[in-house]
């Protein structure tokens, strides 16, 4: 941390500034430029708000050095994290597909979509039995009767099943039936569901909030890793703009800021990031382009008979052409 | 909901357009223009995605028509809801003030925190026990412990105990200790808290999402409604903006947006919604002016040692200024 | 500024970023923290680039010390500059009240408003005869015509003529007509124009970008400054957030944080800053009480048939109205 | 237009808007639904403030049905534009590559970027005589000294120009020596500008606004068309939102939708919508891979001694590499 003093700022209060750091266990270090002092603080001090230094007499502003995040970062572990998934290693050379309706809507749909999206090249399958809904009067999904229908298609299809966790609580029951945990956008920050996945022993896919920066994201990466799961894959889903005509705005530069400051896979959803299915497939093959290491889309037999997301999502035969075109991106940057 | 057809779409696709929306319950009228054709859906469509009918041939968009929240909406409550509070009424002509720590530190300092902001003028008193934190390095908060201080803060000054509760499993045990449950902005679409909430007989503290929507707001506002309870008070506390200068944007428009749109109490959080103890006051009288019909600020006695948000707390001398000052606004505008 | 090193950076690396510092200039000192290096480089370094530095190996980031702004700082002038506006000072105790239509759209039109406006208790007339419109399809003002009536308009009523000056080559045009020239938000950028300003001898309203930061506003008003004009007012009118209930969201923070960082007038645009006429009263008192020096307003005597900005403007008496309780507010406050 | 009534208007209101609608020209539809009714206004509606109708009684918003833009828009120009540009038609199968320096620095600096872009595969040379710059004590540019340079570079290479005019004064200097004008960002919304350039026979390269929609992008895109010029190309040069750890957020999603709504041709500007050099490449592949008919890209021999945004400039031969890459994307797309 740097702590900036005001150029009006008197030799007094710079004292006080340097004793209080020095009393919380830091050394520090000043350098006096012609405008304004500032002081160099010595120390880990990832565990303090260094914005309480803020409120010193003489203090214009206090500056981060260290990155918040340690066991989340490439620089504490320099070597890419391999997560094992339907016998691949997502963050190795091949990329991989994750596909499936939003919902869960009944056995037959599930089970038929499975087939399909397998047949176009999935490397998972993905569902919702938890639905987090802004409205109320909305599907909410169908509970552990989706989750049941998952482990069937798993049966029939042999792809592994990738489902959200929406509270601590619902933990147990989703590790029951899940492959992979997902944690949602709107969880991202749910500190309790974090910890609690931390402690199992299944794959984590950690969505990132549509209003969060790529610090929080890995920050709360470390929320997970903390808790002793090493199997995390973080997902760029979209962020929040002014932009309207998408539903989102895809972030793609975050796609190589995070292979450069983490060492964990990043997979991309370009269903929830354009919202618009016809802008899918396009984004899809910027993500690969971009660097990432696998898709989250999501496939609907009758998009316009979902219960939900239907606007964003894939027929099964657009889907294939999706696999086929980002096969292509991928072979041409050397992967798989 | 409307529905636009594409200049080029042909007879066949609205036909099949209308055929699809009458077919799930609903009646349409057409409107011809020069260049479109528009459909208008008749009926109360707010429990269907509109969007997945933009998947349909020959559809260029929806536009919604209804709003999509009816519990929260002033259109079927026209009259103001009323929120006990310590002898008053929020939403009433007497503007309100809650105030404390943003962490219960331990039993001595919420217990002057309490006497000091009763003595500089609160209505009631804030704390959290449980912390949401970005980081899993930071101070996570007390506990029940903290929650057992608060309610001996609140037999020693008669102030009504305000804090937070995390997750659903939490709820039993915070209703337990607290006057009002407060959701926070990093909750405000943790949908299984919310129904938590609408079930138990306490009034609930909504904070607004740092990047949602005024509409999502009271989307969980219908929430916590649909579930029984009538007792919400929804609180704008900043936004994330592009704007880096403060921790948030007050989103001052929202304080006479939610009050036209809704008939629940608002109130505003400038502690939060600035970042920067320095803006506080400021930014506080200009949510009473705006019509904001209480504020929750946080306090404490020595900032610079505070474990959470030292930067945007008051000191109880400030505070009490902030109280005089708001309410000299709330007389000038006829209110008390 | 602050130079902070890669964790895994060498000893070599170090040198030659140091080399590099010195060799443009300037001083260095280091600290050598537990994980990294830092380098403080002392200097007056607004005038490069820091960010090249970045490209230099070994380096992670950079970080400002130094405000880039001087002219408009309060560090550098610490007293409140005031202008003279229709025999008030604009920065002193009186809150001003700029009103007037968004277009100038016939010289009935503007005599009108000018008399309604000035009974209000308008203390200047606002109104446009350039209008920078997002369609080429819309109206676009009356050109000099327009400039001609306001001023015949500043003849009837004495009330001095604020009007926006959208390229360099229109600013001695418009100085000949006007007593301040405005900058819109959509020029704020537009340094040619700036620097025209600069040059005359006319007091300059500037208006914040809807996407610009603070920071970027006061350099905005830098470049005028540095044109050997000091008769500066700087003005929030609103940013663009994704919130779409109101067409911007007022930045109310940016009031108190302006008076904090500048000593040039604050201004506020609630018509702008809330893009509906209901709303402009309430966030009206509210820039006040957040310590505004004056309101810039929207009025005209027939909203519905507006040319421009009907939406967000007020009538009359609606704008008397105003008038008169910001007057309540800002007596509350001990102006006047 | 669609004019949605609030649920509580009366008959008589409704009547008033219909007939205020019908005396500027338009004919009405009524549709009732059960909560409330819309109005639908027939006609070509662009021309007026539709927000103008919100102000009148009982009317709750409105909402378009056209898009704003016609000129612009593939509903009347189904066709794909293609721009000739050394050779080659940009918009057609083979992707290009516009690269140089930010600012023409001197003679001999842009004479040995336009070879060492030229020999990496550059269909096209950048460079600024004319600078915007955020702050006024930074390098301004060189004016007309630098666009000598650049003609002497183009006679040396064969590289066609593309430069920026800042004020519609420039546009006959800039045209003397450029190839293509380019509309920077900052002067998106600059109408007198986008005038100028609308009547001169250059191509122009028109940069979307940080704080711009696509659809505000098109209506600028719009007043060059309708101005006469139809050499057109729209450019994505990342928007501005919260998030902080790159200069900008690439909208990637803007590029299908671009190519979905117009015929122009569509460009990515990597370098600005990262501002980070070691992001520059990985998006660039990802424009590619998104559809994107060129890419125009910063690059200078030495960027630590750039004058301006060296952070973000590749060095040639890591351009080179660039190049490449993005030829084996455009092939593995079918394209050239």
């Amino acid at each position: 941390m740097i702590i900036v003093m005001k150029p009006a700022s008197t030799a007094k209060q710079l004292s006080a500034v340097v004793a209080r750091v020095e009393s919380v266990g830091y050394r520090t270090s000043l350098i006096k430029g012609e405008e304004t002092t500032i002081i160099g603080v010595i120390g880990d001090d990832r565990p303090i708000d260094r914005t309480q230094f803020e409120t010193l007499d003489g203090v214009e502003k206090t500056l981060p050095v260290l990155k918040p995040f340690k066991l989340a970062s490439r620089d504490m572990h320099p070597m890419d994290t391999l997560v094992p998934l339907n016998g691949h290693k997502v963050g190795a050379s091949k990329v991989v597909f994750i596909a499936g309706p939003c919902s869960v809507e009944g056995r037959t749909q599930i089970l038929e979509t499975a087939h399909a999206v397998k047949e176009a090249g999935a490397t998972a399958l993905r569902g919702g039995a938890f639905k987090p809904r802004t409205s109320p009067y909305s599907f909410q999904g169908l509970g552990e009767e989706g989750l049941q229908y998952l482990a069937e298609a798993r049966e029939a299809t042999g792809l592994p099943v990738v489902t959200e966790a929406m509270s601590p609580e619902q933990v147990p029951l989703v590790a029951k039936y899940a492959d992979v945990i997902q944690i949602g956008a709107r969880n991202m920050q749910n500190y309790d569901l974090l910890r609690a996945v931390g402690k199992v022993n299944k794959t984590v896919l950690l969505k990132r909030g549509m209003m969060s920066t790529i610090e929080e994201l890995l920050m709360s990466a470390e929320y997970v890793l903390a808790g002793g799961n090493t199997q995390v894959m973080v997902c760029e889903r979209g962020i929040r703009t002014f932009e309207k005509y998408t539903r989102n705005t895809t972030d793609i530069n975050a796609v190589p800021v995070l292979k450069q400051l983490t060492h964990l896979p990043v997979i991309l959803d370009p269903s929830h990031s354009t919202g618009k299915w016809e802008y899918v497939t396009a984004v899809a093959r910027a993500g690969i382009a971009a660097g990432a290491d696998g898709l989250i889309v999501e496939v609907h037999q009758n998009p316009s008979e979902a219960l939900s997301d239907g606007a964003q999502s894939l027929k099964p035969e657009k889907f294939a052409q999706m696999v086929s075109e980002c096969r292509s991106i991928a072979l041409a940057m050397g992967r798989s």
